[in-house]
């Protein structure tokens, strides 16, 4: 498979399996990098179908945010993001930009998102938070969270959502549901007493290692839930999406 | 197709989307306004099956309250609602009255909504409470909602629920996902701390324009959701409907 | 149909239509009562899969507790709540014991459920708790009860759970699900602010009338609901049952 | 049947069951010793797809921790938690070490489990918290959480999860749901007020009588839902796994 394949083929599973767990909502897009070629691949945007998303309904940007394929789709306006964060760290292989519920619910106290469980130690040291009250739809916009996230892995965006910078999809799909779940726990616990966070002390010296092999699995067991997913919408009043 | 047959159709797959994302509650009811012949095409009321209802299953009514058609079906008792707005309102095409779980929280500690998310940015400047404990069964008190909603989007019924006032259906569906899910997002942050709420300035300048626009692609993505819906009831303890 | 036929029909409908509902739990049974033959119909007891219930499943009662059928199946060991209310008061054709989660939380922190939504002003007045941790295992016991119940339609049960005692199994159900749902839209709401409770002025006059004309079109539409349910059990950890 | 073909039958069973009802997540484990032979049979460890656990995929482990069968799987890494206890108690049969997300968030917040039902008064004299956050990756921190857990059911693992010892696979699935819906129960209370907790007095005096008893009726119960289970994945934001 050519990396172009490999990385459409992962970007469709990826949005599917976000879709599957409610952490894309109607408004997130998630993209892979090419380092040698320069071309991101992206889902569409706005209320797309992401549970069906295929390799071929991607979009193709170069790093200036211009669009090289997927015409007539429906663009993620919030490009930037990406363009921006691929434009100056060639490590990150694949972006996401999630409005997962419990994860915004810290962007909507307007607080540092902390670790309430070992498995979100990965954030000992705990996720910054960009603080603008705007959608990422410009260059400038998208410069300044990159700012925000650094060298990081995540950062909140105030009365918005997440974004997620990783290694590959693999990754991204991984960080991204430990944040999210870290942070429902959180919302959970939040009603008993005060929550116990973590310190940056817990955080593991093996980190990166750890997550590489743990996201490789955690990826297998997700694509086999999502090939099995009968697709049905969610029923009730959850998280839009 | 006829404009009566267009909005039939449309009230009628609104009316199952709503159904599926536990909006109405058993009752809650919509409606559609033909300006040019004076009808008001709205779903039955209590305990009507709203996941499975076909355009030729509504109500018509005058804009007197007077039933043109459905007779034997279980009449939406609130029809006043709907006959005091669409009276007053031409540009008003589709209405709703949703007992929708997180908006209605708000209306159950008596306070206005205020958004926590950008995603609810058309509500920046808040949303009207109507302060009496009474279903809306008279035209008087369909006329006080009436000036409570006033030029607006939407208000809320204190211990009640909600309404929505659209320029036509697709936008009836937006904004109030909208104004749910972003009450959603506030009922569950509280727990972490301060509510962070937008203010006014961060009213959009274009909120018209663009809400036009995402309400078609909303539209679509939804109705989509809908097709392939299995309509099969919600499991254990969840909102009424 | 003969009134045995019909009270078993619909006490093993009901006890479907609780079960898809969450309202049962585990460990919660319901029963109908023949004031002509003095026999008491209920569904089994602990962990029985009530979303199978069939008529010819039912024990039968007498009014002191002496089991005339069923034997074999798990025995409802809180029978004295239905055999001590059905004794003293002839109008109540229907009794449920649930555990119900968000009624039940009320019971968890021994605090008076009073409704913040309109739809649950039959409760305007209040619902007393019974005030003893005990399961209500003996005629004593289920006297004490009864005497808290009184002359209305619902008690809560101190750590335990709630009796809704009603004219028929019809209003059975809407009772029990009104007073679910209004106990769900408090703790929702209580992290937003002070809760908004009814007064006992909001109480409406022709509560009864509204009450069967309701009760019988919701019993018609949740019937329908529980035939097209396809049965899967909930998925993740929601309450027991 | 031979004990080890019963014990992986059960064992396979209930990490199934667990799997139905989110109690395990991607991380959680469980086990089941035959005391006679030495082996300890244990479900395959993080990210194994639980719900399609069959009897022979599970590991077999003697109580130094060297593994007897199951190379090539993913290893449970906190085989320590297991070891420790069965070495120690030869009277428990079965170990599970979950991350059920509502008993977990007592871990978030450091406080002792107290219960707020009486369907948990087994735990009426309070659950032990493991106080060191790390992952039982080692046999000395499996022998101080065997320490904490002492001769009792459960105990919490700070900003963790939970461990329940249990004389058999029944009873480990009945005392862990209940430890489980106990803690959701607490959690959606404590929006409404100061929660009730039950006294130690509140433990029945022949408790361990009726768990063996409800135990086996709650096994028969969740095998036949898990039997008809579609194994669909969870939608929406819900805990990991």
């Amino acid at each position: 498979m050519t990396m172009e394949a490999e990385l459409r083929e992962k970007i469709a599973t990826l949005t599917r399996i976000f879709a599957m767990r409610g952490l894309l909502g109607i408004h997130g897009h998630i993209s892979a990098f090419d380092a040698e070629t320069g071309r991101i691949y992206m889902c569409p945007g706005f209320a797309w179908d992401k549970a069906t998303t295929q390799p071929g309904d991607l979009f193709v940007f170069d790093l200036k945010g211009n669009i090289l394929e997927g015409q007539g789709r429906r663009v993620p306006i919030e490009w930037p993001i990406h363009t921006a964060i691929h434009s100056r760290r060639p490590e990150v292989g694949a972006i996401g930009h999630l409005h997962s519920p419990y994860a915004t619910a810290f962007a909507a106290v307007n607080q540092e998102f902390r670790p309430v469980l070992l498995q979100g130690s990965m954030f000992a040291n705990g996720v910054p938070i960009f603080p603008e009250r705007h959608l990422i739809t410009t260059p400038d916009l998208g410069e300044r969270v990159a700012d925000v996230v650094g060298g990081g892995r995540a950062a909140l965006l105030r009365n918005h959502g997440t974004v997620i910078a990783a290694s590959n999809p693999e990754e991204l799909l991984f960080v991204s549901m430990i944040l999210e779940d870290t942070a429902r726990a959180a919302v959970e616990a939040a009603a008993l007493g005060q929550l116990d966070f973590l310190e940056p002390e817990d955080m593991p010296a093996n980190e990166g290692a750890r997550l590489a092999d743990r996201a490789q699995a955690a990826w297998k067991y997700f694509a086999t839930l999502e090939a099995r997913w009968d697709r049905q919408p969610p029923i009730g009043s959850v998280a839009l999406g």
